[in-house]
Order: C-alpha cells, then sequence, then structure tokens
C-alpha cells in the first residue's frame, strides 16, 4: 500500500504557525483540537502552545470571547507585525482561524471573517457493499469508500481522521456519509448499523463536522411496516422512535437527506402525497432534535419519450416544487442541483434555485467529475461554480442559496481523489461554499501554496496554466455551446453524440442535417427560458442575446447561425474541437517540465494521466467533429483533418 | 420453481411409438438408452418392448447389423403398413431411428439417412461464477446455467439428462460445456475440477453426445508454468499429461475448444507463434486420445482507428488464416462463425469458409439470440441458417462445411431457452445440422407437432404464420440492407444507430448526410467483396447486382440510390421499418387468439414477450427512421409519421 498523500496539509505547511509562540484560551472538544494541531506543529518545527490565560504574551494569540455577532464559525484577526490575535465567540471559530493562518502564512490578512452560510456539506455516494455495476462509491473515480470495505466498516479512523482535518482546514463543516441512492444493506446504517455511523461521527466532530445519513423513503417497509405513507400515523411513530434512538447514540446528529421520487427511488407520490408531505414528516421528526432534512429535487421523469418535445426535463423539478413553495418547514433544505439538467460542464442556473423565496434552498455542485472528465483529466471547477455563484451568465446563486452541498471526490486512493489535481476542486467547493466571492485562481493559489509548500515558481505558474482555464478546455472539446450530455450512456465517459438522444432520459440535442440545439424558448419551444427571473427570461429567449456559452441549450439553431462572437455554429463547432484537444496537449507538455518539482508518484500519476486525457480529448473532437461534418456537410473553414 | 417445460418431448409426442409392439436387439449403453425410452413409452400407452432375437414379430423391429455404408450415425427404415424395420450398424444409429420415428408420428418415411456431417455441436457458453456484467451465462437469455450455480456443480442431473435427450433428439452429438471466454475459475475444468465434467459427461454420453471444454491457451500460466508458448516443451508436456489424465476420467472426452488471440483472450500471438503452431500443439496431444481441436477464427482487431477506414474487421478472419490453408493437423477444426462480422441478422456468408480446402472447417451458427432480439423477439432463425447453407445469396455453405457448430441457447429458465418458441431454432439447428436441405417450414412442422400434439390445426397455422418469416420481419425493423450493428454497445439490445461508430470494434455504417453503407468493394473499398470465389465477387462488386439484402454491407450507397427492388434506399429503410414494426403488432394480435391451444403458462409467457416486442419494434422504427430523415432531409413518400 503507497503511503497516503497529505494533500494540502503537509507538516511543511505548518512551519510558519510550529515556529511561534502561541497561547489558546478556551476550551471544550474543538478548542482541545485546536491546541492538539498546533502542539503538534510546534514540536516539529520548535514553537510552543500554552493553555490558559495570563503569563507573558504569545506570538499568537487564540480565545474565544469574541463578538456574539461573529456568531457560531467567524472569527477576528487583528495584531501587528509581532504579535498575532484571533477571537471567536464559539470554539468552531477558532478552528476556521487556525486553518486560515494556516493558508495565509506568515502574511494574515486581518479583519472579521464569517462563513456565507452556515452549513457546507459534503455528500457521499459511498455504498457498504460493492454494487456490481456503480462500484462501491456512485459515481466516484477514486477507489473505494474512506468508510467500509467489503461490506463491513473499515475502521480505519486514523484515515477519517486525516479526511476530517481536511474537510475542515477549508471550511466544510457537514458530512453525509453514504448514496443517496439507499440499497438494502445501506438502510440499516439507521437501525442495527447505527454504530458504525456513530464511530465515524465521532471523528468528524472532533474537527466540527456534523454527520448526515442518507435514507429511504421507505425505510419503515424496509423494516417492516406495510406503507411509508407520510401521513400515516405508525409511520410517523416509527420515525419519531427510529430518530430518537439515532439523537440517544450521536447527540449532534445532523439530519436526514433524501432521494425521493426520483430515478426510480420511492418516496410520497407513492402514497398520493406531496414532497411537502414527505419532507415535513422528517422534519417535523428531526426538528424535536435540531436536526435538517435535506430534499433533493432532483425530480424528473426519466421515463420520457423522446418522440415528445413537449416534455423538457429543464423543466421538470422547477413545475415540480414551485408549487410547494412555503409549504416546507423550516429546517427542511431544499436541495437542488446547480443546474437544471444534470452537473453538465455547461448549464445555466436552475430557475429552481432563484424561484423559492420562501425556502430554504441549498445548491447542489458535483465535486466529484462525473461529466467532467471522471479524475482523469484536469477539469478545475472553481471557475464554473463561482461563474453560477456571482451570476455570470444568468441569476448570481450566492444571493439566494441558504447553503451550498456538494457530491464528494475522494475515496481510498492513495491521492485521495485519484487525479492528484483533482484535491484542488475539493479545497476550492470548501472556500467559496464559505466565501461565494472568492477568485477561483486566487483559491488555487491557496490550495497549491499549501499543497506544494516552497515549492519553485515555476510549479506554481505551471499550475495555473496548466489548471485555470481548464474547464473550459474540457468545455471546449466536449459537448459545444451548452448543448450537454453527449457521452457514453451509463459510465458518462467519453463521446458518443447519439448516446442519449433516443433514450428515456430526456437528455436531447435535436441535431438533424441543418442544425443543432434544444428549443427552450417560450415563443416556439419548451418555455424553459420564461422561467427565468429578468432580465435573464429576455436573454435566454433571444438568439442574439443569448450567451454564446448557453445557445445551443435554449435554440435550435442553424449550422450557418452566427453566433455572438461573430462565427457560425458549425465553424465554433469545429474551432473549439482543435482548439481544446490542442490545450489538453500544452498540458501535458507543460506538466512534464515539472519532473523533480514534486514529489515523483504524484508527478507520475499526473503524467500518466494527462496522457489519458490528451488521447480522450482527440478522440472528442475527431467524434464531435466527424458527427456534425457527417450531419451538416459544412467544411472547415480553416482545412483541418474532420474524419 | 415452475415445473421444467418438456420441450418438444412431451409424454404425448410418443403416443404412435409407445402403443406399439418393439423389438430391440444389440447390446451397449446406447441400445439400453433405446430401449429404456420405448419401455417408457410404451409403459404409457400400452406397447410393449422385447429385448433379444426370435419370437413372433414386432409391429416395429429395430436392430444392429445393418449396411456399414451407414456409418457411425446412419438408419435404414424399411416395412410396410403393419410393420416398420429400423436397422443401423451402430447404436448410435439407433437412437436417431428412434428420433425420427418419433417426429414422424405414424407415418415414417422409408429410407436411408445419414447425416451430412459427422459432428453437430453445440457450445455452451456458461460460467461456473456469475460474471458481475456477463451474467453467468454469457450472451444468455434464459436464465442461469444448466450446469452450475453460485459457483458449484448444480447436480441436478435430471434436468442434464432431459436436457441430454432433447439435443440427441434433434441430432446434437456433442456439445461444449463452458464459455469460449475461460475465465480463472472456470480454467479449473480442466484440472481439479475435472470430476464435475466426467459427471456431466456420464449424463450426455447416455444419449450419444460427447462433451467438450473450452480450455485458455494460457492454461499453463494459471496452473503455474512461466510461458504458454506452443512450441516450449515444458509447454507441451504440461498439455500431455493433462490431457491423458482428462482421458483417463472421460474415455469419451471430445476435445478443447479455443478462443485465442481473440477480443483479448491469450493466444500463440504473445509469443510469436502462429494459430497453427498454437492450434497443432493441442491437436498433436489429442491425436493420442482421439480427440479434436475446434480453434475459433474469431480474430479481429478490436482496438480498431474508427478513423481508418482501410481497416475492414470483415476481412480479418480471413486475412489471418488464409495464409494457413494445409497447415492444420486433420483433428483441428477450424471453427468460423456463419458471416464475416458477429452474427447479425444478415451477414453474407464468411469468406474464410469457403477459402479453406485444405482444412477442416466448422460453421458456427448462433442459437442464441445475441443480435436477433435476445429471446424477447420471436425469431425464428431456421431460414437464415437455410439461405446460408444452400446459398440464396452467395456461396453455399454446406458444400464445404467439415461440421455444423452453434452457440447454445439454454438455461434454467422452466422453458429452456426464455422465449418458448425460440426452443424451435434449438431444434432447427439440430436438424439443419443433421441434413441441411431441409426445408425450413418442414422443420416448424416437425417441431410444432412435438411440441404441441393434437393441438388444434389453427395452432399450426398460427404457428407458421407468426414464426416462418419472423427473422425477416426482424431484420426489416432494424438495421437496414445488411449494414449491421445498430444496437446498444454492450449488451446489444434495441437501437442505437451510432453506438458502435465511432468506437474500436470495427462495425461502422458510415452515415452522412448524402448516403449509407460500407465500401467493400475492390474497386474504391476495403476489398473485402474480391475476397468470394466466382461469381460472387463480382456480384457483390456491382451495386446494380449485388443482393438488395446486401447492398449497404457491400456499397456506400447514396439515399437516392434505386435498389433492385426498385425503391430508393431511403424509401426502403422507411418502408420496411414501418412493415417490419406492423407485423411485430399482427404477431401479437394472431398470437392473442391461440389463448386456450396451449398449456396457460406458455401462453402467457408468450404474449408478454410479444408485447415487449411490439414496443422494441417500434422504438426501432421510430429510431432507425428519425435518425435517417434528420440525415437525409428526405421525407417519407408515403407521409408516415417520422420523429
Amino acid at each position: 500500500m503507497t503511503e497516503v498523500d497529505a494533500a494540502w496539509l503537509p507538516p511543511q505547511a505548518w512551519r510558519a504557525i510550529g515556529s511561534r509562540r502561541i497561547r489558546v484560551t478556551g476550551s471544550g472538544l474543538l478548542v482541545d483540537t485546536v491546541a492538539g494541531e498546533l502542539r503538534q506543529a510546534c514540536g516539529r518545527f520548535g514553537g510552543e502552545v500554552v493553555r490558559g490565560t495570563g503569563g507573558e504574551p504569545c506570538d499568537l494569540e487564540m480565545s474565544l470571547g469574541g463578538d456574539e455577532s461573529l456568531g457560531p464559525e467567524g472569527y477576528a484577526l487583528t495584531g501587528d507585525d509581532t504579535r498575532t490575535v484571533l477571537r471567536a465567540a464559539r470554539p468552531h471559530g477558532l478552528l476556521h482561524g487556525m486553518f486560515h493562518l494556516l493558508r495565509s502564512d506568515d502574511a494574515p490578512v486581518h479583519g472579521t471573517f464569517r462563513p456565507a452560510v452556515p452549513r457546507r456539506m459534503l455528500d457521499h455516494w459511498d455504498n457498504v457493499d460493492v454494487h456490481p455495476v456503480m462500484g462501491q462509491v456512485e459515481r466516484g473515480y477514486a477507489g473505494g469508500s474512506l468508510f467500509w470495505r467489503a461490506g463491513r466498516p473499515r475502521r480505519d479512523l486514523a484515515r477519517v481522521t486525516a479526511y476530517a482535518r481536511l474537510l475542515a482546514s477549508c471550511g466544510i463543516n457537514a458530512v453525509a456519509l453514504n448514496n443517496v441512492n439507499v440499497h438494502a444493506t445501506e438502510a440499516h446504517l439507521l437501525t442495527d448499523r447505527l454504530g458504525e455511523v456513530a464511530e465515524l461521527a465521532g471523528v468528524f466532530r472532533r474537527y466540527g463536522i456534523r454527520t448526515h445519513l442518507s435514507v429511504s423513503f421507505a425505510a419503515p417497509v424496509l423494516h417492516g411496516l406495510d406503507t411509508a405513507d407520510p401521513l400515516d400515523v405508525w409511520v410517523r411513530r416509527w420515525w419519531e422512535k427510529t430518530t430518537a434512538q439515532v439523537y440517544a447514540t450521536i447527540p449532534d446528529f445532523g439530519g436526514y437527506l433524501v432521494k425521493a421520487d426520483s430515478e426510480g427511488r420511492p418516496g410520497p407520490f407513492t402514497y398520493g402525497r406531496s414532497h411537502a408531505d414527505g419532507a415535513n414528516l422528517l422534519a417535523d421528526v428531526l426538528a424535536a432534535h435540531g436536526g435538517v432534512v435535506h430534499w433533493r429535487a432532483f425530480v424528473y421523469n426519466h421515463r420520457q419519450d423522446w418522440r415528445d418535445r413537449g416534455v423538457d426535463r429543464a423543466r421538470a423539478a422547477f413545475d415540480h416544487f414551485t408549487p410547494h413553495d412555503g409549504a416546507f418547514r423550516d429546517n427542511v433544505v431544499l436541495q437542488v442541483k446547480h443546474g437544471p439538467m444534470d452537473f453538465q460542464a455547461r448549464e445555466p442556473a436552475s430557475p429552481l434555485i432563484v424561484a423559492m423565496p420562501e425556502t430554504q434552498v441549498g445548491v447542489e455542485f458535483q465535486v466529484t467529475q462525473e461529466y467532467t472528465g471522471q479524475q482523469r483529466h484536469v477539469c478545475y471547477l472553481a471557475p464554473m461554480w463561482s461563474a453560477l455563484l456571482t451570476g455570470t451568465h444568468g441569476p448570481a446563486l450566492a444571493e439566494v442559496a441558504a447553503e451550498f452541498v456538494a457530491v464528494a471526490n475522494v475515496g481510498d486512493d492513495p491521492f485521495w481523489t485519484g487525479h492528484p489535481l483533482a484535491q484542488a476542486n475539493l479545497y476550492a467547493f470548501g472556500r467559496l461554499a464559505w466565501d461565494p466571492e472568492l477568485d477561483p485562481a486566487a483559491v488555487l493559489d491557496e490550495w497549491a501554496g499549501l499543497t506544494f509548500p516552497r515549492a519553485p515558481r515555476r510549479l506554481f505558474d505551471a499550475l495555473h496554466a496548466i489548471m485555470d482555464d481548464s474547464w473550459r478546455t474540457y468545455e471546449r472539446y466536449t459537448a459545444p455551446l451548452g448543448v450537454g450530455f453527449m457521452v457514453r450512456p451509463g459510465h458518462h465517459y467519453g463521446p458518443d453524440v447519439d448516446g442519449y438522444e433516443y433514450t428515456p432520459w430526456g437528455t436531447y440535442h435535436h441535431a438533424d442535417r441543418d442544425g443543432v440545439g434544444v428549443d427552450r424558448t417560450v415563443a416556439s419551444g419548451t418555455g424553459c427560458a420564461g422561467l427565468y427571473p429578468k432580465p435573464w427570461a429576455q436573454v435566454y429567449e433571444s438568439p442574439d442575446e443569448c450567451p454564446d456559452e448557453l445557445a445551443l441549450f435554449f435554440h435550435h439553431l442553424p449550422y450557418e447561425h452566427v453566433l455572438r462572437s461573430g462565427v457560425t455554429v458549425i465553424q465554433h463547432i469545429y474551432d473549439t474541437h482543435f482548439a481544446g484537444a490542442d490545450e489538453a496537449a500544452g498540458m501535458r507538455e507543460r506538466w512534464a517540465e515539472m519532473a523533480g518539482t514534486v514529489p515523483a508518484a504524484k508527478f507520475e500519476r499526473v503524467r500518466e494521466l494527462l496522457a489519458e486525457q490528451v488521447r480522450s480529448a482527440r478522440e472528442w473532437r475527431d467524434q464531435i467533429n466527424a458527427y456534425f461534418f457527417r450531419k451538416s456537410g459544412v467544411p472547415d473553414a480553416k482545412g483541418r483533418q474532420i474524419y
């Protein structure tokens, strides 16, 4: 077994802190965690940790008792050249402040810091057993689960501790441990296998992270009742009893995550009840213990008829949930994927997210790269998330989100994330969830600085060159202009332009010999464009105003249609695909020059994966170009090779 | 567990025989089998079996001592209205003769009967373990294996006996028990799990069927040697020792079946040796015991570049093997799929089969309906095989084949074959292998008469209406004009026109906005047409002479090209797809009228499957038509709905 990579918390990253005299005052589990971390650093680098008040002033003073307005996780940094003072109202603030100092190295930014949202959560799509088709971690590209192996708990608590520490250091404060598709075995985590959950929760707790569970809406039936009807009194009692037991075992348990009436999962529809009925049952039961329900809005007809162009999956969640705005309890978080489809490399923001003013909405991102290269391709996702959060091409999601959730990208791989550079996505999600205004390139600086302490400048230059624009590079060589879903069905890796075109999944491009794209206008299409607030409804409705990035998401356009960029749709397809594949080749060249600047195993892993990315990008380029050339008959204006 | 269906040997089918006085003379295992079968029938229907010579003349006299020219399996039937005489040179001939009388009921055809080829074999693609993706029986659509369950032998020898009896009754005399893709577990059937094979061989032996095994070419390596080089002396010794042990345990063992250097399987190429080197090693070792090697010719580049139109999978087996004609030992059977691709609903005959005059060639058919509806669609395959055997659109394979082999379609399903009507394919393969001149409709009569004894005439009429043309119906609603491979990759069920178009498997249609089909001419294409003997090379080369059925197999044709039928390619596509789907709907209607004429469970199973066939046929119709309409832009001349 290869040694586990330290990711962005290698011992050397603690040098600046660890060489100081530090006072930590206050008590409690998290203060102990902070003191323990610092003591370890000081032990390595010659500093010293003092507990309690009084005595000589220290280089770094950390204490509770800050302004209550800092809230449960905020902190204030003051001081001068010789001395830093970190104050927080609650221990959790000290933990965040400590990691702030770590990433700021010896130049801390003074000021007051609070998270944008109170909960920043990672969902793990881990199964206890290995699923014959989906593997153990559904949509996981980094090996097996950190929590279970061969149907039993791993009990590698050292690794879970290292993981909790990584999460805490970038601001995550909640995890769901298991797959939202809750299979029979995993349904027992809530009941007779609760001890396994408690053990893991104990580890996460030490880093200020609350543990949640995915539960099956049919859990009462799986445990012997003859119904899971949310209005049935015995069902309610079952949930009350079960939940009381959960909290007796895990007093700070976070709550339940539910994928109901979605892709075949059970849900309230089975009993003629609404999603509000379903979510509120669980919310009421959890409220007594301070827990929350995450209720996923990923509800659509996955038995759609491709012949029927009037049905639009991009409308489905909006149509299902907006009638229920205001009907959900306060401790229900409606968890909505960032786009209206399914984590494509380019989608508009989900119109549902900005249409639920009376509902707590959690925005769900996908750190695991299901549709963005499966951690075999470099694809730094922070620029995509940032654009959605700040509203580059649509409503700014950060303005309405009550919290942020993401699907994790980790596993028992020695590098945690398969591709070592994919660690940056995990880090960046945590940081953007804390502060959506952060610049993705600055977050990359933080991550790179921590991950490769005292590496030569040229490594950081290379990481920026390779990663900063890597999402747009990936977009260039895959599905064009926001149309999405040109992947191989099932596993979703590599191109298959028509792979989903005639399936029941609702994911079409409608390409014919004249044009391509989905007409989602109000005037002549599915009306999806009209679901957005002003000015976006008008912008998306107009083929001339719609951002090129979303042109084929909202419009069926002739190949000769001239985009806002001044290029035709067909020539844009050719140009971006040649460019994207060339950029991938450039990444590989740039990385090859970095030999010796990073540990050999990490260098080699990245090198191998970049070779696959170059191969795959060429395959995408040639298939997409061939497909549209064969259909359109329009030759490339620049005379390049199309097959 | 539902009772196992009697297929075409229900007790009532024995009425005519079982009510007679029968004398059986001769001795030995097979004579005992014959006598036992007859005694059982007479026990039920009042007849009587007499062993030995002398005494009163019987209604049916069966004895050995016929003309030696009848060969090991032939028989002669003589007699008059009151008395039938069956004579054979060997006991096996008596067995075949008995089943002849059974299917002829009380109107036996007199004459002399010998099989066209000495070996008529069924290959079972059964795994001992359940493979996570392929299931237990690879390309099996009838449940699990008859031989193994959950990694262990089933030991349901009553069922295997019933199965052996079914096979013997239609003329099969050899089986291979396990998958040609030999996985690690199955490699041990040859060695430490040989006892399981011996037990099964004992059952098949009682019905004149010899048992063969699929072996891995890498078996020596799997058993501890460091090479499997066919010219290595230790490898030869390993095979000698192993084979001697096999024959010590199973004295009439048939031999080895090998898929080498094919789709990732190990083979002699690994060691820089030829297929002749590989096959001859095993042949020499087996020759000492009277065994044979079946060496599959399914060798092609499955890592092909779709961009390279110069590489043609349809040429691969020809190019690999014809240089070795004459180099194989006499006890090597080169086992060649009937077409040059892979069991598509329409292919020309494989050019390799008729290009190896100095080699024993076994023609391989696929009774399991991998590409022909997977035993959810009615698709009676005998007309396809008959056309290939007798040379309707190409060289007559029956004229050159040394034997016939087929991939079995059975499993532990109560109806044996999933679709009850798919039993007819198994029966028909055996019958055509015995006599390739048989009329498929007459074989259907035999099968139906045995399967549904004393059913009303209208059932037989309906079976003919549903089944006689069902292969062409299936062809009509699937890939057009011989182009093949428009199935979903991997599982191969249902349409996906571009599913294989950009893959490395070598299975393309090259459709663009102007036309479709693969140019395999000598003049401008891959030259595959030129691999055939006269007159077929010229016929296939010419777009005007090439049979419409193979038009797109050999030619890339404009959509407006007028076929020999007088219809354009595009209109042919539309017309056949509407017609095929309508015909499937007609089958369902016709079957619905048969309620009460067949056992309820069988009726219901067929009814359910026909509903799926109708749904699937419509899906094929709409996807194929939509695909070509979107590409060609040519409207249907008859104005029907295309999406």
